[in-house]
């Protein structure tokens, strides 16, 4: 549950009015805060996602619930949506705003005098901005995060503490990184020596990351050793995935946790890769591809395909095989038992 | 080997009386240290988990060992142990304490005067704490962590320099956060808008950690969409780990390096994952079960029950399809064979 | 493209000859920088890795490249070379020099008065260095980095923001962290007790880190329980890779992203990693192996063989495997087939 904050409540008939949907039941009911069917309490409201959890329904301890369109409910009062999750969620936002420190630069800040802030910017103690770097307005730097000399970000950006966003890298608008993640650290490229010995290859290139992007925490993209590694407009990047140099992203993409992409890759529009999917290096990835969890992708995937296994296959072909890999040892015993009777059949033959 | 520092010493009869154990040889025998059987040096006290080490005590250079209860050793004194390793590390806690900074707020540390501190609380140099904050007795927070506001964390934690724990996160007592650690960055969930961009659900839920959990270096835990994800008692998470939003792992978990658990999946109590082990979202793993190295687990595990592979099985049925399975080359080539000796039947008998 | 600054350039006959080469056209051609063949613009270099790629050659507005000896080109002037990529980084390198702060402790860095600082190190603003650390001559910290105590770190190495280097770490000449990683954390030891509740096994021991090493972003490298975990000279290590306690790794490997190595792992010299891949507990790699992505290493790995899969195979056995394993439902279907005609025929003869 989440604790009423000086009892700010909003009416039933109020909430419906803002979510724009029908309700039922007493108009003047209180709420307070939201929760799940499960913890609710007295003040909450909560939503039924699906009809399946309707038992759920009927035991909560909510003051008020959003619910299907076609479903009913005589115990408390309802809003009825025809998409119960978004309303709710449009519901929250109401009651919840995430934790933002205010405006302003804090004087255990340190801040390069040749650094450019936009309007309203807020830098937390102990953050770090380098010379010649752009802040754009309304952005927040969290405490503790470093952003390196000639760094550009844009507006209503959140970094959080501990992120590092190295020299030259560019950050558009309403882009969040999560806490330690590391923006343009050096691409893993290295020639070989006649020795066996590895010789740095330089990485002067950057990284461009696109608007309304969302990076979460711990993740890793790489400088680009020529040119730009970049990350697509609105895609959402999860915990702990690396994004190697040179590697392009397309706009609204969602990379789930632990994924890694390979050097110079390119990925279109749209594609979705489950946890810890893996992506070798140079390949194209077509629009709105869904790489499974855990495939290992060896080759190029074309667009609106969806493929899982390693080395990668398409899903349908991955699950047929699968099903079929478990009976080996039974095809091998039933091969054996079929060539003595052939023998025996021959033998009796002969 | 470990130099002894100020010659700080026990003798070999204090040592087995402290461990509760029997010895052997001169009782004044000093102990200044200890190491492996292979690189100890006098002055050492090793130990022998195992006879087929043995050889490896007849060389060593230590001036102690402690051996198995049925063992025998006539070159050097010795405490014998119905478990070594155990009485060994015990040994070792008598010289070894984990560095830990001196009690105190440095003067640059950045602590709200919001803040509640316990007792010989230890907050380091350019640590962060944030307004409302409340940080229990003996707890060290290293230099350089970042606790953002309302975060409860309770009696003698330890949190390393570079974690970040966020807004209104809860930990409980003695719990250790290796360095780089993220506890409660928002969970990785999106809604879809009809021209396929993602639009952000709020994450107002939060995390909590219970007593004697530790945590290694770089993980992730991310908050919880509503309610809370939890990290049960005594749970021991390795690093480079994801737990998603609204997790929940049991008591006397083990979690080994980059495993990951994806949203709302409800972990048993003394489940053990090996490395880089995926959990696809919204299953149920049993208490006791083992995860296996690499499983990427796509449905519920049963209770005690050890699983491998992706898509996981059974771990006996995976060691089985795995051994038939490099047989499939050869299957294929028998098949073949087999179908022309039928066909060379049915001509002769035609 | 590179832009260039302060119109510093290098003349055509100029760069050939730094470059020990031949080139024919204008020896007093301009060149300000350089880019990518598709990229380039007016003043740049570019290079030619191979002959498939001539017709961007035909297209570039790159100012002068650098293409393989038995190469021809009209169109600009070229510089030729038996190794254009290697020939062109070395060009790069007379443009680019990747971003260092100055020498000198920034009045905001948090330095022990007990520890030891070579000639000419940058301690950035916001780092901590611990009672004890030793720093060599020419070492940068950057902003923010956290130096334990007791720490030694050699000459001219690169410590990026965020790093963590833990107590009584040993770090070499010319090393090379970026931003995030974790050197010396807690090794993931464990015993267990009767109740099934996990100990901690204290971790005295420690890493060393030799010459020429470079580790990438948010990577975890814990000490060893006793003795040390150990990174051979000049290896490099890409982003978000676990390295367990005990390790050791051999001079001049190499591991791709988000490996991960298991406890007490011997790793021979100039071993490679591919992305993703594991390696269990107590293994040997021997020199020159191969560890193709994704793979997972269950058993030893001889000298000079790459191994592919999981559970690892020969990487030859593991692309025949695949080939046939594609084709099991096939093969139970003929199989199937098989056994009514071999039925058909006793019924025949009987």
């Amino acid at each position: 549950m989440q604790k009423p904050r000086d009892k700010k409540y909003i009416t039933l008939s109020d909430l419906a009015q803002r979510l724009g949907c029908p309700f039922e039941g007493d108009p003047q009911t209180q709420i307070y805060g939201f929760s799940s069917l499960e913890k609710a309490h007295k003040g909450d409201l909560v939503f039924l996602a699906h009809s399946k959890y309707r038992n759920l329904l009927e035991k909560t301890q909510a003051s008020a619930a959003i619910i299907p369109e076609q479903e009913q409910c005589e115990r408390i009062p309802v809003i009825k949506s025809s998409n119960p999750q978004k309303s709710f969620f449009k519901a929250v936002e109401y009651f919840f705003k995430p934790y933002r420190p205010p405006a302003g630069i804090n004087p255990r800040a340190v801040v390069s005098p040749e650094a450019k802030l936009g309007k309203d910017v807020s830098i937390g103690a102990l953050a770090v901005v380098g010379d010649g770097a752009e802040i754009g307005d309304e952005t927040v730097i969290f405490p503790g995060a470093i952003i390196y000399p000639r760094v550009k970000i844009g507006r209503q950006c959140v970094i959080h503490s501990k992120v590092s966003i190295r020299e030259e890298v560019r950050i558009g608008n309403r882009v969040v990184v999560h806490n330690g993640s590391v923006i343009g650290s050096d691409g893993f490229g290295y020639t070989q020596t006649e020795e066996g010995h590895r010789r740095k290859i330089p990485q002067p290139g950057t990284v461009v990351i696109h608007d309304d992007v969302e990076i979460g925490a711990n993740s890793t993209v790489d400088r680009a050793t020529l040119g730009e590694t970049a990350i697509g407009r609105g895609t959402k990047i999860d915990n702990l995935v690396q994004v190697a140099h040179n590697v392009e992203i397309g706009p609204h993409c969602v990379l789930a946790a632990q994924t890694g992409i390979a050097g110079s890759t390119k990925v279109g529009q749209k594609v979705i890769t489950g946890g810890q999917a893996g992506i070798a290096d140079h390949l194209k990835i077509g629009d709105h591809a869904v790489i499974a969890a855990k495939s290992g992708v060896i080759s190029d995937v074309p667009e609106n395909t969806m493929v899982a296994g390693y080395p990668h296959m398409n899903i349908k072909e991955w699950r047929q095989t699968w099903a079929s890999v478990r009976h080996t040892r039974e095809l091998i015993r039933e091969l054996r038992k079929l060539k003595k009777r052939v023998e025996e059949l021959k033998k009796q033959k002969s």
